[in-house]
């Protein structure tokens, strides 16, 4: 049973707060690249419970790419909103006074300060470095120096094609959705029951569903070097069959790894997955990754990546032109797309509680998985506490050329292609 | 002169407070039947403060009609809304992880948990007693044994017609609408003035409303076995007639018995009442029960119940389909529909503010039977707190069959048909 | 630096607050007389933190001109709101129970208590003097003898046309507002920025704004019997051309005096600027105020009140024909307005949020206008907490007439006409 303090210690994210230490020493995205035009080149964020904005910066004469930079939302003149400002090769000013910050949020100008003034040497604004990979803008706000922004294989592979979703505002704490990343039983009843609303729960329903026709699966957690590997056993198609498995991660702190369905996906209606080319159609499955930005103790923002290997198309990590499409969860009633799985998760988490009282809950063993998750993040916050790096930093960047998340799918075609890692016992 | 802590005493509905420990001695409604459905089966409801879910489960081999629960809104699991779930012939199934339970809290399933687990055995959720009546299902909070669920005569008689109103939820503490039911000169001045806000206060403004000519009567208050009994002696239409006398109690604590001018609920523009029939119309009046629900310490749900004595029609006061329609009594920017009688009420309640402040309140003569009230409300609650039995209570199914209310209102053509029970004296 | 204690101090304006009883000593507007008709003279306002409602009594027999009232909101019997009250030649009444108030705050009836009783002489409701100027109503919420309402040149001239408009309700204290009107530097950035948002900054930029090429210009500020004298002095339109002078005060404690060119209220597109006469538009300027009401710590209503001096036109300053457009300056979404320089303005200070936390700015040299005005509130602040009486007000008639606030600006054409006042030495 978990006091209100534990919950505390494991949920919030402001500043000051031990989860939220843990949490700004990794990577996190704050927009989309297309979400800034050099027409709209600022965007109001909020991340960690902090009020920032993320502006793009035409490229200067010499460069090709646009720049990008993270600042504290209030300029430290009186406080008025950038949001609203101007931004040039050098960086963003502020509409109330004119003063100009660079991406390092050195002040620039300060126009109505008298000329011979060295005040605004003395202005050092709140700002954080940003980095681009697969179309998403990831900003760092920890201690410098940053470490290696990770190249996960959905967001680093180069022999396929790559796009994403934005998902509008989850009203609870991220660990609700985390949770819910080692948590396998959700699938036969959370997407079974909302996708399903009207079939009664039984073998036809969940064969209907795609399902295996009754709950009867092995699950196992292995800690990993960047999170919880799971792998699940189920039964093969046929009677006689070898059992098939699936393994996919959470990659920690914040992360999910999948493969999916390439018919599931087109279910659920994203624009772009109406134009799969018959070659993606006859593979069958594609690359997945949800990450979710804890954007403050109670909001929680999930960007969607997908990626499809292909023969006839390559993307490049770091472009701008990641298409980006925006998936309302639900309307401004409450009423949830249900089309969508993760509004189906959506609601799930939103349904717990805005921050879930976790001393009210009953776990049973089929919650390993959260319990095990929860003592991680327990011993990755004290590391950092104690002064310590947590899990999964990367500063070789050897080991950053790609990541490959060893995730595969058995019954949806997709075999592991090498011989699996030496999975550690789990842990108890 | 009220204190704000006396205030609290008499008003505060949620677990744990006095006014809450009596007001769950009671029955209240929580939906009607018509609001749950086999396509629709559970309704998210809020009473006293707590968070809950109102579900039907289709009628199981053996029985005709549907059965119902009420249960805490959040599986003991891991929290989840039960508001999404699944409900069959047996109970309601959480949407997250699928446990399972039954009317009365038993944890029926907990398909991820192993088969040979035990587990489910030591989960209770929270669960209360439903009953139908009039085509609503009454909800019990308090402890076991719940008594009878009362039949007033509006709810339990057969011998013509019955339909009901649902209205918006109204903005303020439900004490603030019990108040107005001890309360005749608001009659005059609220309903004479919304209803007919272009006309000047004058004799003719009080005739075209219906009302006598002056603001000149006669109102008593007695204390009777399930409330205040409240007695109005007006002048006889023409001059040299009698008197005419009027007579409807509150029902306590949370309801008030009426005798309405056919015309007027017709004026009102309720849909059913604008099906009248001849005889209907003939009569000219019907019988009325305002039942007002404490949501929680700021909102307040009022149901209407209609009921025309008629030599055509009978109605069982359990059937299914007594028809609720529903009435928005504002518009989202807050206008009130004028036309509504109560929502005339609502406007005067809501703009007393959520939770009136009764220290600042300067009471007159004429509030002699709000003062009546609120001892009387004292007095009941601390009669729960002592570990007794509040008034009105009913366990003896002898005094159950329909609980006449005495009402009758001559004006209307409604004379009391027997002799009168002995009043007692007027309590000071 | 300030401490949050010295903001509450200088910002607050609830009954008891430091500067709520500074601001309490002078008029207010609640109302646009055109704003109250005898089909709708009852208007919910708030005003320094108290919800009030003002009202409009048709004229008795003898009278020609409505009288007005502002008293409490809450009924003092049981606090329902008198919002939705009637209204005759004596006062208002309550829409409960009828208590009837005068403008003075006197019970005047209580219909259902006893014809012969003497309570409603023993009650006295909230209420204040109300006074019409320039289609303004006018509070006074100070202790009596309420000083004169003063006839600022703008508001009681006579000599020309005269409109006005209503803002929508700004979402913060007042104090962002009134700073704004000592920061000479925010028009070429605030102004200029989200007046011309594709434009880079540059002197073709300022020049497009009809501004000047450079930001260069000398402020200054004197401190004189009615607020902050701004003097601004800015380089001839050609070179050798002498320097042009622009003058105008912020009135203490929360009006901007100002003259605006016909040209830019024009472009801003109110409804009245359209209809401008030929020798309106020859003239070239008008003659403006901007009063800031403080409806509470965090919200501000800015009242717009235009005089076109005209050979053609006359306009008696307490007449109620004063045309009042309403300004929605924002969308519900939260777009701003950007056609509307107030707009502008209400978005730099919203932006700053509800209540400043001016523990975290950084002041420079270009603020000494916004230091000098918070010095001299700390001063007026403290000079009422010690009983005596704050700057500025009037309780000569003599003094009343009209009264000159000496504003020009040259380079619209509007030269000083007499010799200017002595200007004292500049607070430090």
């Amino acid at each position: 049973m978990m006091t209100p303090d534990q919950n505390e210690f494991l949920t919030r994210v402001g500043p000051g707060t031990p989860a939220g230490a843990m949490l700004r020493r990794y990577w996190h995205p704050v927009a989309a690249a297309c979400e800034l035009t050099a027409e709209k080149p600022i965007k109001e964020v909020r991340l960690l419970g902090e009020d920032l904005v993320v502006f793009r910066m035409p490229p200067a004469n010499s460069e090709l790419q646009p720049r990008y930079g993270l600042v504290g939302r209030h300029c430290p003149h009186r406080l008025a909103a950038l949001t609203y400002g101007k931004v040039d090769q050098e960086g963003i000013r502020c509409p109330y006074h004119g003063w100009k910050f660079d991406a390092a949020g050195r002040c620039l100008e300060q126009p109505a300060e008298p000329r011979e003034s060295t005040y605004k040497d003395r202005i050092r604004h709140a700002a954080y470095p940003v980095q681009k990979l697969a179309g998403l803008l990831f900003a760092y706000l920890g201690p410098a120096p940053a470490p290696l922004l990770p190249r996960w294989d959905v967001l680093g592979r180069e022999d396929g094609r790559r796009w994403g979703v934005i998902e509008s505002v989850i009203d609870c704490n991220w660990l609700q959705a985390m949770e819910n990343s080692v948590d396998p039983a959700h699938l036969y009843w959370l997407h079974g029951n909302l996708g399903a609303p009207n079939l009664p729960i039984s073998a036809e329903r969940f064969i209907a569903l795609g399902l295996q026709p009754e709950y009867e699966e092995k699950n196992e957690f292995f800690r990993f070097d960047y999170g919880i590997q799971k792998r699940r056993t189920t039964k093969g198609h046929q009677p006689g069959d070898p059992p098939l498995l699936e393994q996919h991660p959470l990659v920690f702190p914040t992360s999910l790894r999948l493969v999916l369905s390439i018919n599931s996906v087109r279910k659920q209606g994203f624009r772009e997955a109406q134009r799969f080319t018959e070659e993606e159609m006859k593979l069958g499955y594609l690359h997945h990754m949800q990450i979710r930005v804890p954007v403050d103790d109670i909001h929680t923002r999930e960007y969607l990546v997908n990626f499809i290997p292909s023969r006839s198309a390559t993307s490049r990590p770091d472009e701008d032109d990641v298409a980006f499409e925006f998936c309302e969860l639900k309307s401004p009633e409450g009423t949830y797309n249900m089309n969508v799985v993760t509004a189906q998760d959506a609601l799930a988490w939103e349904s717990q509680g805005a921050l879930v009282d976790r001393s009210q809950e009953h776990l049973g063993v089929s919650d390993r998985g959260v319990v095990m998750l929860r003592r991680l993040l327990k011993e990755q916050i004290e590391i950092v506490r104690d002064g310590g790096e947590p899990m999964g930093i990367i500063r070789d960047p050897e080991k950053n050329k790609i990541i490959d998340l060893d995730t595969f799918h058995e019954a949806y075609g997709l075999f592991r292609t090498e011989a699996p890692t030496p999975a550690p016992a789990e842990a108890s």
